[in-house]
């Protein structure tokens, strides 16, 4: 497997990144898009191809083409009513790819393919049972149970972001409301600072449609506003995953995704929030870990793992 | 194994089944008691050992002993911090029986024996992905994850009945507020027709203590409340699972225990508010069934057939 070389695509409610890696998990070279440049999954597939075509002339030993993105099924290779994306209903992504292209194609949820780079690349390396949680425009999550990624019969497995956690809670992009990543994401976080903002003198009132990286520099300053609003989210979160702990019994639970790079402020409000709800029996069994691959794209280095694989 | 004996035992928060149990999973002998005459795990464990070595008396080959618990740990063969049971903390229950009987003693969760039962004897047999849920004193769970029973890294997972569904809601055994088991079990639906009954004049109010069978009778006479309290229960049941989905993806949940003897009425209840709330990627995925092992003891024979297994 030396000197092979795979392409990871990871599809983001916000950015499309493509990349093409070598055996040892080093990217060679990468491309971006705003994902909202594309209408369609099929425009993206069409604008696509000939770029890739292109740029594998620099390569030898091309395997093939792993995908991340929300809601993809790794059994049938679509991505299926994908709230974040704006796409079309039922996009049979893997499938475009191999006609376009030519080559092996394979496809998982966006926040999956960040757990296999936890489990190949990362701090998971040893672990039977773990969860990766990525914290951008949504809340994806991971699971692996017995060292296999959780699927379900559907292949859809695995979704922590649409547990419902408040009743009437905030509106969600699945139609429901109340979801977990309605709170804990960057885009939940942006809405509890505007909440808290309204009735507080902060920094981040003087900035125009502030982002959630706004909010962790604001915060890191000493912002109040700003730390109270890393602190909310915590909360929920600890206390969703001490919830998830009676049902998974991870040995970790790794933050990933942007948010997560402010985890020396979300991981003690995330940590106090679980241990002060988790049931006895599960005391003192669950770590919460930042993960070390925030920086390299977990979610893009994990998609062309699944085709080392 | 043809001709082959094991002893099955079912602890419950009312009661405790004992039975002698052949290959085909016939029971050959039963006794049991109420759960709170025996103030101790150890207690327990002490006065059955010569009842059971004497009964054993009338069997040659006789494989061992399977034990389904409340918080039972297949991993350690404890019993630990059971809110149920109201025994001690920590109970070394299979070791205690080893010792006392001298007989391999495999123990787990009651409901983990549920789902056993439902793979070897039940409608799962085919099944590589589904969930039993329990309903009786309390609300226990069995999750089979690709064909096998999901223990985590402790061995407790697959809590089903302490996640938190309503934030300051009924009190639990469990120290904490809101968890499902507080509203969708036995107990739950006593509660729940007390509090409807203050606003009306149902057969229930005649009946001093009523439990949840007494509820059934009533509705299946078309009495309001108990039609009310069994519909309000398989509404937050029905809500719960559809949440479970998203992270399981199994190819039906089965419904056992107690309660579920009511299934002609909770399951269209359940089935309704699923579909309702259903992220729509897994519409149409789920079925809900009764378990044709009610009337059987799931928990018994599934507890037997760990030792056959």
């Amino acid at each position: 497997m030396r000197n092979k070389i795979s392409i990871g695509i990871d599809i983001g409610g916000t950015n499309i990144e493509i990349a093409w890696v070598n055996s040892d998990g080093k990217i060679l070279n990468q491309i971006n898009y705003k994902t909202n440049k594309f209408k369609t999954g099929k425009e993206f597939a069409d604008y696509i191809a000939p770029i890739i075509i292109d740029e594998n002339k620099n390569y030898n030993n091309i395997l093939g083409i792993g995908i991340g993105a929300p809601n993809g099924n790794y059994f049938t290779g679509n991505i299926e009513f994908a709230p974040n994306l704006g796409w079309d209903e039922v996009i049979p992504l893997a499938k475009l790819f191999r006609e376009n292209i030519g080559l092996n194609t394979k496809l998982t949820n966006d926040a999956n393919a960040a757990a296999y780079a936890e489990m190949i690349y990362g701090d998971a390396k040893l672990m039977k049972n773990f969860v990766v949680i990525t914290l951008g425009t949504g809340l994806g999550s991971g699971i692996v149970v017995n060292s296999e990624m959780l699927y379900g019969s559907t292949g859809f497995a695995g979704e922590f972001g649409h547990i419902i956690i408040k009743e009437n809670g905030r509106e969600c992009g699945c139609g429901r409301n109340g979801c977990l990543e309605t709170y804990a994401s960057a885009t939940g976080i942006v809405k509890t600072a505007n909440q808290i903002l309204k009735q507080s003198n902060s920094v981040l009132s003087k900035i125009n449609n502030f982002e959630a990286k706004d909010i962790y520099s604001a915060a890191l300053s000493g912002d109040e506003v700003a730390i109270k609003s890393i602190e909310f989210t915590g909360e929920i979160l600890g206390k969703a995953i001490a919830d998830y702990t009676a049902l998974f019994s991870p040995e970790a639970v790794f933050l990933s995704g942007g948010l997560a790079k402010a985890h020396s402020l979300i991981i003690p409000a995330t940590e106090n929030a679980m241990n002060n709800n988790m049931l006895k029996i599960f005391k003192n069994t669950v770590e919460i870990l930042p993960s070390k691959l925030i920086d390299k794209n977990a979610g893009l280095l994990g998609a062309a793992a699944m085709i080392m694989d």
